[in-house]
């Protein structure tokens, strides 16, 4: 069934190898589905309108490979990106599942394993530099701590922004068209994870040596995880200019990070998150980062990519309709909407604003109409208007 | 009863007068405490070993005011502070209670409520200026939204840097000795606040015109009600070298703004962050932004004053005694925690890194005795060792 | 406007005036819309199609009325009930403003305590009974404990126990036509309740004297404060025949108490809830227990009325039509949901299961189309099918 | 080094076979210890003076393991326990690691997986009778939903009813002395779990055909999970009589599943958990069910299951400490503690009640010195009184 809702390549999207690829491995459980070979990922995604697939290191060239063995898979996998014209927008490494990292990574307390962590990072640049990819993620999963006693933070703050500068030292010898985007969470795997919010990671990159290499990769679950609006969130991290990834996805409040179909709830923030990307013409990829229930078999896991691609599509239809909704319109000049960029600095500057009187009694009893404004959204939502 | 658990002075103690004249308002009752005359309160927190009391205007002065009235009350105040060698190290403005700042304050839509809150602002400044006051807090209470349609947040990003950059003009005009501390907060009372955590504000300072006057109060209720590590907001606070005040208080995750006493709940964040502040010498105030429970009457008041400060000098000898515990400091070396300081540069540099070989298996086996560790650290907390 | 989502008498909706009649007070700040008068309300909540009106005793009869002025406030609210048609279906009781009840009311410690709070109990009942409840709401928004020390909380369950016995007994000696309905809720204004969800409501009740008198008041924003599914909720309730009355409006988890118009967040927990009573033919009232936002004037509460009602024709529609969608319908049956109607039990008993033969590998691989199911529901959500 | 601390087989303490033979397996990563022999895990906890050990049918016996291997392991397993005296009090089975419970167990939407669970349940119902285990307890791992459309609750109700109805009816038939005890949780591994709470198992038990032979096994994180006081719910779960098994560990509000070890966080629940359980001369085991933090080699999880043990006499130490100081029960007395003991109901019962005249603003104004009592217990926690 193909409708305005069937995704194109020019919507950009994009997933990653280990969402299509996830078998379902939990706390409590094993795997509940075959292993998905690469090859075969990038031609369903292409089939059902994807843009790009990404991957960590590991997802393509297993731990330990033979730069033999690296080579005939990435030879394989390039062939399957020329088939299907998918592109590999964006690479990152998997710094989480080997014991080796079990007490961090770019920050461990052990100097080695920091250097090893940058070594595989630097490989992982290469891989993904060499199959195209122009954005690298970092997500620190094992960066933390659950014995606060063990982790000087601010220490472990030094040891993170070398590790990134090492990063993009080598990124800037080799000179590759790439920029590094930080992915923030709060907690899992470990207790406490350091750079916990998109504005942990906002602030930190103001310390590194080069900060213009390095921006943001905010997801809807890892916010969403600490009960922050996630497209308040991305807003910020627009207003910085820092947007240089994002991960969609959906995600309940205060609970293990669930990585739903985007859309399976959340709804308004999504709707908020698709609204903010179209209305702002965000020119990165709509990418992915969720996985189909642990229910399913093979084909849900591709009902759940085309739920995610679709919903984004519905979203971004509602959002259109929104700009143009005379009602909605109306009720946003009642709520003042507009008024707000007017600069609060008048013509005669701060002496004007003390000099002035203002009528309190008149702006406090004034009506916003907040709930008339919220419900025509809801039903623009619902699809009742 | 005097023991070394009394405070003096020298130990920095400072309560908000809005803290212990809390009167007991919720969303589900009214006053269940008999208003508190500041004066008194100076007065009893000297008693009790406070060094200094901090306020918003309203506090000191009622809303309305005529100038002879604010000259008799800041009169008979300044008084009451010459008589017990009280300070005021800090001040803030409420631009929270009245209804006209319903809709935000510097983020208002309407311009003429923002304009109003950046003159209100300024008066207190002047307030605080006038009394002592080296450090201004910004805690925006109604910057944020419900619906989320009816507020940009970009252009509400926007418009909180101008109103802080008008409040810097004003103090460097005057040239008051004051800085700015930004005090971050999720959500309550609004659905979700802009900069929600202590990593948001961090960010927002580096859009700032004087970067340098404006940094961070962190207090330990807001981060914690989005389930945060207190201690590592604190410690990437000074790690950007941006703490300027504190709020101690305890609080639940996930809940209402309870604003406990110190040490009420979450003892062991509470003893990391007293750990923090006494190892980096921080020489800023120990500010107790709490209240007493509903179930006190004005007596209670003081015990609550009482038992925050109590439990912060607790806490600091724990913290002296974890310094030298040899069972600690063995497991320290364990947990290799030392070794984090070492640069993860080596001489050779990145080139190094990367032609190294690394013995991932003996790496990964490594056993970080971090249980034993932290046990300890309990014992110690709980007073059995 | 008129439309198939304008609500009628036949909906059966109905408001507390403490919902419309709230002005705006919370902890941060003061009234921001005047006083309702009880009896526009009611003619206002007529006008817009809703069934009934419900109330706290001191919502109608301000505490220390003479017996005089009570019964001109009854009488003139009578003659507002009889002009518009509209009914009183439920009332309950104030026990959690005045400061007296600071500590507790049912389960205060003070046993004068106890015993004013169940006069008043008894007096709100008479007064509900006056006017046709026939349902009587329990909230015990004190009944809890900050300070875990002073409070025994098996002897509190006694108490609380004795408390609803005693208002049971009542209604007994008078003849009166009245169930009660407890509302647990998790915490706030106490920093932890007692009867905190549903479940534990549902347990306490079978330790009553008269437990057939007493069911349930779930409320959507309680049970999602603690990050629980509240049409789950709503179902255990319904499956043990206890569901007397519900409070409909909407919360993000892990915040404050926030009440908002029924739909506002958590749209889909909302549709399942709506879905079940519908499918359920539940014949109670749809309560809505919410505010409007503070940034509203007095209009904008009729706009919050009217948003709540329309939200959930809104949702009743998409209930119909999900019975009815021949994919969604497929889609059950490919996740045998039909099948969880067959009892476990086989003919044989435990014996035949026990000695039966179980393919395990292919119960284990079967896809269950969960994700193709879910994404039918949002797109029914979205009003795309 | 022993002290006052150290455990004995008098304190009842008991782990579970999967707790310290967690190899650290999680979402993120794989294993990062080797598998621990049960034989040697008898034998190591046997030494730490823990009273005995209880496991999940998987743990012992291999799924699928011939009648003969199950023999052989039995009587290995057996002859550890003559030869340390280590009992197994309880037992369990695994109905969540395997793919074929997937999409639920008891409540699975295919009768043919809810028969094989039944089967699976009973086959370790006999062997933990075979091992001496008197207690059986139910987590019903997979029993939930992400898709709600899939699940009918009510009709998943009536299904878990019907198989512990089935369990029970084994138990019956074979004269085994044996309880079963229902462990609650809110998510996790699911999105929202059945009888997510201690109130909703409590509640569903008075369903049961037998309802006398099932009661509760609270587990310290799972309330935790949802912000609920772990202590009041065993303290309800105690009024009811059902206390039948605890789960001791620890964990932070809102977040993944963490299963720390006792004590780690939130130490005053802790500690009112255990003054309860105390005080009630509860005579269950003391179980914990947590493992050890994955940054540990084998000798980190004895560290762990010492800390656990030390802990709880620790806190009991308090308790009994609690019961003793003169200050604490003075300020219990002025927190009118022991009057709650008192009935509400006087002499002259209701009648006397809704004629008497209560003081009200006396009753008001009254200060229940919870602040002082709170920070006495504090203090006691801290071990500086």
């Amino acid at each position: 069934m193909t409708d305005r809702f069937t995704p194109t390549r020019d919507d950009k999207f994009s997933f990653g190898l280990w969402t299509v690829g996830w078998q379902g491995v939990d706390v409590f459980g094993g795997a509940v589905r075959p292993r998905l070979d690469p090859v075969e990922a990038v031609h369903r995604l292409a089939e059902l309108g994807a843009y790009g697939v990404n991957f960590h290191d590991n997802d393509l060239v297993p731990f330990g490979a033979s730069p033999t063995e690296r080579e005939s898979i990435v030879k394989r996998f390039r062939r399957a990106l020329d088939e299907t014209g998918m592109r590999v927008p964006m690479a990152t490494t998997n710094l989480f599942s080997r014991p080796v990292f079990k007490e961090g990574a770019f920050t461990a307390n052990d100097p080695a394993v920091r250097r090893f962590a940058v070594q595989k990072t630097c490989d992982a640049i290469d891989l993904g530099a060499e199959l195209g990819a122009t954005v690298f993620v970092m997500w620190g999963g094992r960066e933390g701590a659950e014995a606060d006693a063990a982790k000087d933070v601010r220490t472990a703050l030094d040891r993170y922004k070398e590790a990134v500068d090492l990063c993009c030292e080598h990124v800037r010898e080799r000179g590759y068209d790439m920029r590094f985007a930080l992915e923030p969470k709060p907690n899992e795997p470990r207790g406490d994870l350091l750079l916990p919010t998109v504005g942990h990671a906002l602030a930190f990159i103001n310390e590194l040596e080069w900060p213009d290499m390095v921006g943001l990769n905010p997801e809807f679950a890892h916010e969403t995880m600490s009960g922050l609006s996630f497209s308040h969130a991305v807003a910020q991290a627009l207003w910085h200019g820092k947007l240089f990834h994002i991960d969609l996805n959906a995600q309940r409040i205060g609970k293990f990070d669930q990585d739903f179909r985007f859309g399976a709830e959340g709804i308004r923030d999504a709707f908020y998150t698709v609204r903010l990307l179209e209305d702002a013409a965000w020119d990165g990829m709509r990418h992915f980062d969720a996985h189909a229930y642990r229910t399913e078999d093979a084909a849900g896991v591709w009902d759940f990519a085309r739920g995610c691609m679709r919903t984004y599509l519905i979203l971004a239809e509602k959002a259109e309709r929104f700009r143009h909704d005379p009602a909605i319109q109306e009720a946003l000049a009642v709520a003042k909407a507009g008024q707000l960029a007017e600069p609060t600095r008048p013509a005669g500057g701060l002496e004007e604003i003390r000099g002035a009187t203002y009528d309190e009694p008149a702006l406090a009893s004034y009506g916003y109409g907040h709930e008339r404004l919220d419900q025509l959204v809801n039903e623009l939502l619902l699809g009742v208007r």
